[in-house]
């Protein structure tokens, strides 16, 4: 998956209910040609997001390449509706980009390879059909040999799911190279998976290998680079989704975790019954359960602080979770990620 | 899954390396009219195994279907080779039973029903191949309510892979029955639901839904008996299985843990540069883990002495046992499980 220039499909969502087109224009090295929106088509990326490179808004693939002089390798699904599946409002769009010659990367459950009229058309035109949530098929258990690689290797952790941890892994990424540190994200979601280009959507692996589909990309990664930053999911005490944290804890083996936390969260998202445990009782929690695979000690805290409008409000609440947590923090959207990965590299990686 | 009558296959490995057929004949329902093992046709169970019921060892299918009169309603695949694979000397056997009208049931990697031969001459007969490795298509999250049902729920869980649980969870079943509990056993594994006839191969399940897979079951047995027994897998400090383990435990949402361990296992069985934490640890561990989810204690112990000859010695290292973890232990197979079954009554049911 190695796609320079690319068309986001967002209809009807962008930029508010389009997190995947937000997060690939934001963070990936791709070169963002145009948006689809049949909404909002003839404005420019500018006029609704200003901190991203800007691009023209169309409404349909045709409209789009012919924006982009051509210049096209790809269409990108960039909004997930409720349930994952595809809306067959889209399908001309898809079906003109595969004609166009580009392939089309997917991050939805419904996949574009099993729909027998895109699969063979894309066939046809020797086009890749890419459904970043189907694992593939050579992953396995670990070995238990991700702590022999020689990066540094810090994981994100939650207190829930949708704290920010991808973000923050990304903000950290960022801050790090500014301070020459040569670092790279290791993606296990599908949002991050479109971003860098690469990796295992952990969360659809069969559970015996989920440790395995992650030291599957340390060991692929851990000798090319100093620092490697492994998005977290999830939550060690969800009550769904544990296992997949945990596989990913044990898998990395970090040096270092990052506890990320939704500012006001104070019961699990979508299952109000279960109360967050104390900050405290996260970090033993982490710690203790990484310790007799790998030592790993919380260094930095991220704190989502989006539901608070007043920056002077939200850098106090950063500073009480830092207090609380016992460690530098920060808001990695407001503030950037600089002080979470200074302490990464005074503590972690020792310099 | 409702066989009354069966043949197990075990060639070349019985009785030793049969552990599915060992474990179907000591804990199912299931009437085992004959046991296929090329090596000791002619024998009869009790010259090799005493303590179950008797039965002919046939060196073919169709002479343990004669031996037994044709009363037979399927066949098991009671051995598994290194890799999960299907051995092709079993090939005439198998479809002799599919010939004579019975299902073949499987644990196996190597899916029956993706092996056309055997599919479609399963199909001709109307048999049904049951692979017990492949999950249902139904599977989904948890919902969170495991917690909510009638029954109380015990959880095994390890300090390691096989070091009993499921023989554990069965010895428990049956204690507890004999003190007149109401108590039914949640197979994960694969022998698990074969001698159960029914349950979800946790390990083969996608991670997304670990926890959702053990709910499943909670949910479908959980108000229709006092006691349920989950069979726990692997262990909450293995390198490559903690996920399936973290599933477990929070979709069981159990009220009371059983802590099974090996004597003399002092690291992670075929990962020896683990060590295995100290028995305190893994009680905090467990219960520190479950906490925020649903309360838990370790409440008894499980001690598998196999490879201390000496009944003394061993009833020394179960004593010892007991002491460390600070509750009630037995090893279930040496001493049956009464003891433990007595600390669930008194603990979990308050009885």
């Amino acid at each position: 998956m190695d796609h320079e220039r690319i068309v986001i499909l967002a209809h009807e969502k962008f930029p508010d209910g389009a997190k995947t087109a937000l997060g690939v224009m934001r963070y990936g090295d791709q070169e963002v040609r145009a948006v689809l929106d049949r909404d909002t088509a003839g404005d420019r990326v500018h006029d609704h997001v200003p901190d991203v490179d800007d691009a023209p808004i169309a409404g349909t693939f045709a409209d789009a390449y012919e924006a982009a002089d051509g210049e096209v390798d790809a269409l990108y699904i960039g909004i997930a509706p409720i349930g994952g599946g595809f809306e067959e409002s889209w399908r001309d769009d898809v079906r003109d980009a595969i004609e166009a010659g580009c392939d089309v990367v997917s991050g939805l459950h419904y996949f574009l390879n099993e729909d027998e009229d895109l699969a063979s058309l894309a066939d046809e035109h020797g086009v890749t059909l890419r459904d970043v949530r189907e694992p593939h098929d050579d992953l396995t258990v670990a070995t238990g040999s991700s702590g022999d690689v020689d990066a540094d290797v810090v994981l994100t952790v939650g207190t829930d799911c949708s704290v920010g941890k991808m973000t923050a892994s990304l903000e950290i990424v960022d801050a790090a190279r500014e301070r020459g540190i040569d670092a790279a994200f290791v993606p296990t979601g599908q949002t991050g998976i479109m971003i860098a280009g690469w990796g295992n959507p952990i969360d659809r692996v069969i559970s015996d290998f989920t440790a395995g589909a992650v030291e599957e990309m340390i060991l692929e990664l851990g000798d090319e680079h100093d620092l490697l930053v492994v998005e977290g999911q999830g939550s060690i005490v969800h009550p769904a989704y544990s296992a997949v944290t945990c596989g990913i804890l044990h898998g990395a083996m970090a040096d270092g975790l990052v506890l990320c936390h939704a500012a006001g969260r104070d019961a699990i998202n979508g299952y109000e019954s279960f109360p967050l445990p104390s900050l405290s009782a996260y970090v033993d929690l982490y710690e203790d359960l990484s310790a007799p695979v790998h030592e790993a000690e919380i260094v930095a805290g991220a704190l989502n602080t989006k539901d608070i409008a007043d920056d002077g409000a939200a850098a106090d609440t950063v500073a009480e979770y830092g207090e609380a947590v016992g460690v530098p923090a920060a808001d990695p959207v407001r503030d950037g990620a600089g002080a979470i990965a200074d302490a990464i590299a005074e503590t972690v990686m020792n310099r």
